[in-house]
């Protein structure tokens, strides 16, 4: 395949751009480095040492750079040409030459993750694809393209049905479609990094069915046809300190150890960025709104720690700070040390649901003993420690008070005056003065009227409306702080709202309440709080279609398991220091969207034996009054609702003490509720 | 070992019995129908008629074989009695006689259900534990009882700790014993028609890690040591009229005919005496307060069943009341009918948790295609039809009338004149005369102070109490009704309640009330609910260990699946016409306990899309108002309350007209609220 234009444009540029500002560091190297530090929280200067080390100190090769980054970030790779017919002949052609009948194509990358860089978007560079899950198939006459219900339509515009045939993923899920058109004797390529061993034995089943192989390949075959696909991204690694992470990474490799001497394993293998993150108290840049370091890692029961990273990644200051018992090994060795550990007959701690079947299957063939078991990093980083806690506390009230600013000048705007991209860059821009701010959590979601009812809403220029009078406007963002990650969202009455608006959000309300104040016995997953978060709108024969809560990482992912509040559960039990979402809403499709979300922490305060826990709410920022009907309250709730008010302004009023019209509106917004 | 001399006793007083009544029935099958016949509904005289034609007609000769009835029903079986060591001792001598080196006995029968029959009772008549679950492993030179928590003081005072080791069943599992202590190349029997395959499968892993076998017996051992082992039961087996199943067994036979074809299975083993009894209108007499018919049965694709059954306990008419379609079969053939299905390749649903795995096997080892899954009829059982439910309905207006009379008396005796015991046969005397009335649904819970505590508490003679002033009486119990099955429990303040009595009873009330008025959408499990009925009692830091609700079969089992209302759930969602009980609880050791017990049935009333379900409340009996604290409900709950007892006096005033007592006092107690 000949290179394109676009991707030969966009090298000529940049080699230009670094000839100006006299670096030298080879091309593909900038390159990485460019992707990486693309997805890095805007602030962050750290990846300028990388690349040039007068950089830091000169402010205009700074600028230029920077300026670079943004150009390189928004450069072309071939994702979203629309390219599908010949894309689809090419990769046949390449499976025919490989002697595959065909080959899977998902939507992950080596780790699992919600997010995945630019790079492992395979699927959307085939298909054209761009939602944030699905998966092809494609067969030497036939594919096929699984998505999900939320995904249904956005697939039908993006995808040409005569060349993939589309289904709904659980519906009419792979393994049925691949039993009906596997041949017998037939050859399915697989990239065994990028799924996990419980994703792989779903598609072995109806190859056996329908006697045909499941091959895995030893590099993926799109790769061999994208000519601009990103290089893997380089985002720089710095240490987290423990004054924020409360805790040496020498004791949390202790407490790992402990994990694998009570399962009885020698060693663990780690894929998951963020546990590799929480254990060794490092954060990276690999993908966009999470400081994740892309990497592998064996923890040993000696507390001793391999970490797979390309060693470029790494700030100056990161092997001081990592010790002598953590070993940085090149990403190429991991398949000898996993070889190494098989050799000595260890017993390993593997995760399934995260780590690559390659990873499971080397271990499996060179005789290792194979534990399967959860993520030993995932429960421990999910129990947030007292400085992380008090870390998380600041940082909700910086988050708390940049939020107030922008409702305040919400309130104060004309009305029919803003769009939802004018309040997303307000947001924005009320939030990047923190301190130690270090970007957004997520991409905020500024729906109004009838985007607000699109749960997953990203505004784009083509989607973007006025909020106007009459409407609700729904704003759920959230920040990276070096102390804490915070996710919160509000719905804003615009001008005058209807009795329906009042009454849906105050059902709402009262289910926010409900699961904000309840106390359950230690033992109690969040599976069993869910329905009191729903309770209210069920009596009117209303619900929501997404879950009430899940985990929130320290400065790390904004969505972290094992615990989750939602009918299916996960089974995990809710444990002091987990901090979660309660975050009930409604939705009227082509109408309105309304959402009512804190972050809360599981406490055990006040409550001498420790067999009840309960919920403190860290989210500080005021809920619309005028979206509350009082009536519709009890006693309790009102008084919840009151108290709760007059501790947003007694904590944020400090922090806006400069800000005479913030503090005004604070004070208006959190007055109680019988004054309204 | 020799018969004992209570068994020779018993035998020739029953041959003199029978002389004298001119029966010439021979005597092992008198003593299998009076075996069966002591387990039937206390008015149910079917079974005269299949010892004697006369029987029926001779008032006098039906007293003398009642009297009989209730003599063997007492007679002594061996358990009991305190023999531990020898029997254990002969256990063993059998065990090496066979060649075994071990052998599993649990407390089971070949059906899997609650109840077993007193043949059946292996593991008391072994160890002398009488708890209703258990568990004894028996080797060479070590034997274990496994029981669960609430046996653990109960199974150290009945069984010697120096013939078993003590162990918690689930805390120190029967398969890390067998990992201990079986040797290598040992040979563990068991009995493979007491055992589901699940079952199974949990002992063969510790006998592969042990290197030892598990081995199946052709016929158990301690049935060859028991010498007055009870006859398997011939209780009479009667027709159940579609008058009061609402529909023909015809129609059911077609309706599990269809979910065999959706399945893709030819046929299905049906182990479970309940699915039989649902599937062809029929019920039988062979354990306590069910009308369960012990029995196998085979159901076709085309609706045919072969049922495997005693044909002794076959009233005259029910041969006709099966019609062409059902085959009745000697039991003995059930194997030759397994293999039959496997020599003609059919696929056979199996439902794992109840089948004998000896059948499971037998189906195997011919090659017949097994398919597992829930038994077939379990669903359409729950989801009881019009014609049920109005039965069920009217069985509800009997029962509450009963039980208010009693609830009346109870309120005028002079305090401390009446014991637990007094009150049980007041109860039984108060629904006896009811019309339908078949007995009682379970074993009548009467518990005053520190024994309502105790959620499982049966009185016997030893522990009876008098129900003394300033504490509270807790009453559990029900009725089977040939329309309907009940179960009801009250709490009743004997004397004036202290505050600590009203605050609990209130946090109770409310979550009855939540979990009675609760409103979800339709696929929502038990499990979603389990919460509203808690969430009073977690706000002041208490719980109930156990669950919120069972469902409740029609004229059938007290406690049946697949619904149920726990914080665990089974994944079934509740469906409209499933019966299901609202009974949370609290309880201190001790001191006393509560519980407020109604069944509800699930409905889509009220509701145009059928997309939300609700309840409606089936049990109808006044809720003791001293015990509520009005300050502490909401207005809703205050209404809920005031408008149940108005249903409640309502309904049951007419049935009461001629009892002016009772109706004075179920007036008082009904008024609202407010007035108390």
């Amino acid at each position: 395949m000949p290179e394109d234009n676009a991707t030969t444009d966009r090298r000529s540029a940049l080699a230009q751009a670094l000839a100006e500002a006299g670096i030298d560091t080879p091309i593909h190297e900038v390159e990485a480095l460019v992707q990486g530090v693309a997805a890095a929280a805007v602030q962050n200067r750290d990846w300028l040492r990388l690349i040039h080390p007068a950089a830091e100190a000169d402010a205009a090769l700074a600028e230029r750079l920077d300026a670079l980054r943004r150009f390189c970030a928004e450069a072309p790779d071939g994702i979203g040409t629309p390219q599908q017919e010949a894309r689809l002949a090419a990769l046949r052609a390449e499976l025919a030459r490989r002697g595959l009948d065909g080959f899977v194509v998902p939507l992950s990358d080596e780790h699992q993750g919600e997010y995945v860089a630019r790079r492992s978007q395979r699927l959307a560079w085939l298909t054209g694809f761009t939602g944030s899950a699905g998966m092809a198939i494609v067969l030497a006459e036939q594919a096929a393209l699984f998505v999900d219900g939320r995904y249904t339509l956005q697939a039908a515009a993006q995808v040409d049905g005569s060349l993939y045939e589309h289904r709904h993923i659980t519906e009419e899920p792979p393994d049925e479609w691949l039993k009906e058109h596997l041949a017998e004797g037939a050859a399915l390529g697989y990239d065994p990094r990028l799924h996990g061993a419980s994703q792989r034995d779903r598609l072995a089943a109806p190859c056996r069915a329908a006697g045909a192989r499941l091959v895995p390949c030893e590099d993926n075959p799109i790769d061999a046809l994208w000519a601009d696909q990103p290089p893997a991204p380089l985002g720089p690694i710095a240490p987290h300190p423990a004054r924020f992470a409360g805790a040496e990474a020498s004791e949390k490799r202790e407490t790992v150890a402990a994990r694998l001497a009570e399962k009885g394993a020698a060693a663990a293998v780690l894929s998951a960025p963020d546990s590799i993150a929480w254990l060794l108290n490092v954060r990276g840049a690999d993908v966009a709104n999470s400081p994740l370091p892309h990497s592998f890692a064996i923890v040993h029961g000696d507390g001793g720690v391999d970490w797979f990273v390309d060693r470029r990644k790494l700030l100056p200051e990161v092997p001081a700070h990592l010790g002598n018992a953590v070993h940085v090994q090149a990403p190429e060795t991991m398949a000898n040390a996993l070889d190494a550990l098989a050799d000595a007959d260890k017993a390993v701690l593997i995760d399934e649901a995260v780590t690559p079947v390659w990873m499971v299957d080397r271990l499996t063939e060179g005789g290792a003993e194979v534990i399967r078991g959860a993520d030993p990093c995932a429960l421990p980083k999910a129990c947030k420690n007292a400085v992380e806690l008090d870390g998380i506390r600041a940082a909700h009230r910086r988050d708390g008070a940049a939020l107030t600013r922008f409702l305040a000048w919400l309130a104060a705007a004309p009305p029919g005056s803003i769009t939802e991209l004018d309040a997303v860059a307000r947001l924005t821009a009320m939030r990047a003065g923190g301190e130690h701010y270090r970007g957004p959590s997520f991409d905020t979601i500024s729906g109004s009227g009838p985007n607000g009812a699109i749960v997953h809403y990203r505004v784009t220029t083509e989607s973007n409306r006025t909020l106007e009078p009459g409407t609700l406007y729904l704003v759920d963002s959230g920040g990276q702080y070096l102390d804490g990650t915070t996710d919160v969202t509000r719905t804003v009455a615009i001008g005058r709202p209807e009795p329906e608006h009042r009454d849906r959000f105050t059902r709402v309300l009262r289910g926010h309440i409900a699961l904000a104040t309840a106390r359950f016995p230690r033992g109690t997953t969040g599976a069993q709080l869910d329905t009191l978060a729903r309770q209210f709108l069920w009596q009117a024969r209303l619900d929501y279609d997404h879950s009430t809560g899940h985990g929130v990482g320290h400065y790390l992912n904004v969505h972290e398991g094992p615990q989750r509040i939602s009918r299916m559960g996960s089974g995990a039990a809710l444990a002091p220091g987990m901090v979660v979402s309660n975050e009930p809403g409604y939705y009227k499709t082509g109408a309105y969207g309304i959402r009512i979300e804190n972050l809360v922490t599981v406490t055990e305060a006040d409550d001498a034996d420790g067999a009840f826990l309960g919920f403190e709410t860290l989210t500080l920022a005021p809920i619309d009054r005028a979206l509350i009907e009082p009536a519709m309250l009890t006693a309790d709730e009102h008084a919840w609702l009151d108290a709760y008010h007059a501790r947003v302004a007694e904590t944020l009023a400090p922090l806006l003490a400069d800000r005479a019209d913030a503090l005004d509106w604070l004070h208006a917004a959190t007055a109680p509720i019988t004054a309204a």
